[in-house]
């Protein structure tokens, strides 16, 4: 959907906005955006202040992978997805900026709601930048990054005693810009995390198989948009390049390649069998 | 404080205990162990199910770092602190899981509380294990890692378009595991952030730049243990070794290094000047 900026013919009633500006009355741009992120999809995984921004927001812009049990939390918003989906083109991210700052200038608390953190691959710097340039105040709200949780949900530490003391986190969506991170990763020397890099699964593997990373190294791909469907497959180096996606949906994943890859073998039962279904039951319930 | 784990002496009534197991009233042991991650100290940043584990807990182990706030959250629970305070020895390592597989069987909700995500340098992993070995039922509920948070509220993205598209986290624990990882890091391929490294700085500074990293790469010291009471050191690589310390009470501090830093000046303002905190308040206000 593209989004349609119109304002209602009228401002809504903000009760608030009289204290706005620390008591300035004066203060003409009582607007302002918060820079939320969504974290991995469950809404129980988001920060108790983004739920509070989400309620309270006029407006909120989303990203086409936050879910929308996410979305829904801003009932009193107008919202509009400005991410790619399938089959339709992405708001131009200099459209993007133009619609918060006008949203802001014209008083509207505005959220921009991204996947995972906002200042994780997520161009949250640009559009805090663009804001501040334009004079517009905004705060950033972190949010679980989809690096460490949607491996976490798959029962992958990405850091272990013994196996690593580290972890590095790349985008995988140009082989541009991985390559020469990759390349430059001693073998097992910490765990790898490509985020935004499925399509190029077969290029990742290269580089580190390349760089001389044994075939044998575990390997996964956990796809964790919306917990608790977790679906991973498990594997090793050489088998990435070929692997199967797991989400039968064309879900996003997450690539995890490091011998913590292993521990999902122990540690991925425990959230997906009926005993830890019936304890997560019991906390529910009371 | 040691923790003295004595049960009182008669178990605390538990409502809902008995629908614990779905149902299958010969289920022996109902209690469960969250392993919760506090964030990076403001309870506004945890995640509502971290919030509603510790609302439910009937006992907590907290680690020293996780901010009283936080802790204080869990009002109907014993709260036993087993991590590291001046002065005083941590609880060791087995004598934590012994005390957590020992309260889940007598059918307590225990949570264990760690500082940042239970999954990122905080032997999450080991506990995790160590109850799966026990039988006990257990789940991970993530939180925002320092990594990639107390940088974030300091207006330092750890990814920025141009500036870099990954990250690489490290314990600056023991130079024993962050030397091999540091020296295999190509001069400006990504953000490097350091956990627990502020005492060996200068090893963890050295290792860059032996590995061919400009000295005046930009680099900061980040103390986030509880918002909004950041502290930063800005400065450059060269400069790292003898910085001073940027808190006064002796917070922990996390190092970035890269030239994300730099986007530092610009962003950070807006989390600390007056009209940010003024926009801040229109939102609790309402």
């Amino acid at each position: 959907m593209r989004p349609r900026p119109q304002q209602p013919a009228a401002p809504p009633s903000r009760p608030g906005a009289a204290v706005t500006g620390d008591g300035r009355g004066s203060d003409p741009t009582p607007g302002f955006v918060s820079l939320v992120g969504a974290g991995p999809g469950d809404p129980d995984l988001l920060t108790v202040q983004a739920v509070d921004r989400l309620r309270k927001a006029d407006l909120v812009l989303y990203d086409a992978l936050v879910a929308p049990d996410v979305v829904a939390l801003a009932s009193r918003a107008q919202r509009f997805c400005v991410g790619k989906r399938a089959g339709r083109r992405s708001v131009r991210q200099n459209t993007i900026i133009r619609l918060l700052v006008r949203a802001a200038r014209r008083g509207r608390r505005v959220v921009r709601l991204k996947g995972g953190d906002p200042y994780v691959l997520g161009r949250g710097g640009e559009e805090a930048l663009a804001l501040r340039s334009a004079g517009i105040r905004f705060e950033v709200v972190p949010g679980l990054t989809t690096a460490v949780t949607a491996p976490a949900l798959a029962g992958i530490p990405l850091t272990h005693r013994s196996l690593a003391s580290g972890f590095a986190v790349v985008s995988g969506h140009d082989e541009s810009s991985f390559r020469p991170v990759l390349s430059a990763l001693s073998p097992g020397s910490l765990t790898v995390v490509v985020l935004m890099g499925l399509a190029r699964r077969a290029a990742v593997a290269a580089c580190l198989l390349d760089r001389g990373w044994p075939a044998d190294t575990a390997a996964a791909i956990v796809c964790a948009t919306v917990s608790p469907r977790t679906r991973a497959w498990i594997g090793t180096l050489g088998q990435l390049g070929t692997a199967p996606h797991p989400a039968a949906d064309g879900a996003p994943g997450t690539i995890v390649i490091g011998g913590v890859v292993d521990l999902h073998a122990v540690l991925d039962e425990t959230n997906r069998d009926a005993a830890g279904a019936a304890a997560r039951e019991s906390w529910s319930s009371r």
